[in-house]
């Protein structure tokens, strides 16, 4: 196998690259060894964590195909039929990217996680940064009509908001979410139990293509991975962990959704629950709970902000006294801010042309402006609050 | 106007009668005077509540018809209308009897009130004791069939349970609550803003002579007293305060039954909510609850009990650990207990024959060992749960 450099679809630099693997190249880049670590081993394997954290990603590859990490051959098949050049080219034709911690893009909150994803596929036009503030709505496969509205209803008024939806794409209320989200003409973030080489469930394919042309499908599974149970409560932790709370719209007592919930709560999230008829079993995840745990009941989406908007802002360390533009915001969101007309809204390309920041930065500090009260969401544009009503 | 004595249709003795007043004669009797107070004020005065803590009923009325409590003739009208001699006549002839504290049937539970009730007007076959670990069930009069349905099913997996039932006899939810109840075979309790005199809804006469036939209907207001506003806010205080929690199942944001749940709460009661779909208008006061406050989600009577039944065996003190009938029981539940049997279930009559108790008594006990756990009831009658199985 031969030893090639890379080029990073996004984020990384040119210059990391390293080698096919294996055949005694160097693995000299950060990025290299946890792609080659992902393609290993299953999703929250503790004691790949516990090598990293002691030796790094690369000196604990490197000894691991060397054989001195792992002496039971436990790994030897995987090891064999790593193809590090194969996989960056299929990265390549796929513009998928690969994100790892300390990328400007890595969501932070990923790293509360007690095993924390070894790398992030990524393909779409947002940076997952776009989680910050972040909502995630989740909920079962078999949602009744009341359940897919509501969380098509949630969805599009989060986007309006300018909070980005975080779901799982899978059929349900996940889809009605990222549908409603996109409808409210916001970014949201689909985050997939199985490589990105596959849209899964294969008849959102053109769902997925959506949100990637202008939010981010996500999975920390290597591409040709297929779903599996594990992966699909590994993929939870990550909708949890990529999101400050998760509001669940419908969930029968065994629902996969309860997990996501649990997760959230586990990290110290938000954690909310739509309610429907009692009669309704598909609401009888959601009342449990409500009825045994610390989740908030929300009715629409400004109560959904009305919880998870004061945690987010808890969570950065702003008061919560009114906010005055020019002491509590960072030099980004003040230009943003500043930019934005009183009166006329303006819509992406013409605050793009006054701040000359990137869409996603934008997007980013409008919704952190628009959570804080000081600036609303018209349609496809943007304008500020009067300070009298703020 | 004459003198004469008054024979009670229950619970007070025949030699406390007093006089017809005014006219001078000595008002003798404590019931004679409360009920001549609830036909001079209206429910919630706190003024006469001082002067029957300071002087008593009975002087503080005597000083009344002197004209030495008050002095600005604001009572003079209703001084001069007061008969009870033709009251009292009105309430035989209904079959009304008028309890006033110290009655072995007057509920504890209305001495909590800001402004107890100073006497109630009653009607029926149960005493009012069997408010005892009752349950009240509010709720819109412009109720769903949702709503009515849950409410029909709330009422009568309470009363299969061995709990009474509280509320006031409205349309919608109340009436649907009380129906349940007295198909599920136990006693319920409607509670009037208005006189006995009248059906109230008139609508549902039938329904209060049910309630009457195997429960009972009450008052704090005298006959011929029509509902008002504040007359109906006062009427919710009773129904908080006769019950150890009060269920809302459906309630607009503006429902009278959001004011129930609020003398509750100031009362120290439990206050459930049933939630609904987020759609329903009729649904959002119960949703309001539930977000704002202490309120517990329910979606059934199992539900309720679990919170309402350990708070009502926390109010009377007994411990939580496994209950052994023999250490935890009164006399009368001990001896109930002891009659009914483990395997072929007994009826009431049965109940009867072996217990020597009157129906008020043993259904009431039987209430308490169901809520312990210790008897289940089968259709109209009991057994005991095996030992192993508590």
């Amino acid at each position: 196998m031969s030893v090639s450099r890379i080029r990073e679809v996004r984020g990384g630099s040119a210059g990391d690259g390293a080698g096919g693997v294996p055949g005694g190249a160097a693995l000299v880049s950060e990025r290299w060894a946890r792609m080659a670590w992902s393609r290993i081993v299953e999703p929250e394997t503790v004691s790949v964590r516990d090598w990293i954290a002691e030796h790094g990603a690369v000196e604990s590859m490197q000894r691991l195909l060397a054989g001195s990490l792992v002496r039971d051959g436990r790994y030897d098949q995987r090891i064999a039929a790593l193809d590090l050049d194969q996989a960056r080219r299929a990265l390549d034709r796929l513009q998928v990217r690969v994100v790892i911690p300390g990328d400007d893009e890595w969501p932070l909150g990923l790293d509360e996680l007690k095993v924390p994803p070894l790398c992030i596929y990524a393909r779409g036009l947002c940076e997952l940064s776009i989680t910050d503030g972040s909502v995630a709505i989740v909920g079962s496969r078999a949602a009744t009509h009341y359940g897919l509205n509501v969380a098509a209803d949630l969805g599009e008024g989060l986007a309006q908001r300018g909070v980005t939806v975080v779901s799982g794409a899978a059929f349900g209320i996940d889809a009605a979410a990222h549908r409603g989200a996109l409808a409210g003409g916001g970014p949201t973030i689909a985050v997939l139990a199985r490589g990105l080489d596959r849209a899964y469930p294969q008849a959102h394919e053109g769902l997925l293509r959506e949100i990637a042309d202008i939010g981010v499908v996500v999975s920390e599974l290597p591409l040709g991975w297929a779903p599996y149970r594990a992966r699909f409560i590994a993929r939870n932790r990550l909708i949890a962990a990529m999101s400050v709370g998760t509001v669940v719209v419908e969930a029968g007592l065994r629902s996969g959704s309860l997990n996501t919930a649990k997760y959230a709560r586990s990290l110290v999230r938000h954690v909310a629950a739509v309610p429907g008829p009692v009669t309704s079993v598909q609401s009888a995840g959601c009342h449990k709970l409500l009825r045994e745990t610390e989740a908030t009941l929300v009715t629409d989406a400004a109560e959904v902000l009305d919880v998870m908007g004061r945690l987010s802002l808890d969570a950065v360390g702003l008061a919560r006294a009114p906010v005055t533009p020019e002491s509590e915001l960072d030099p980004v969101a003040l230009g943003v801010w500043s930019a934005v007309p009183v009166r006329n809204p303006a819509d992406l390309a013409e605050l793009q042309r006054l701040t000359a920041l990137d869409p996603t930065t934008l997007l980013s500090a409008l919704g952190r402006l628009t959570m804080l009260g000081l600036v609303v969401r018209v349609g496809e544009r943007w304008r500020k609050v009067p300070a009298a009503r703020r």
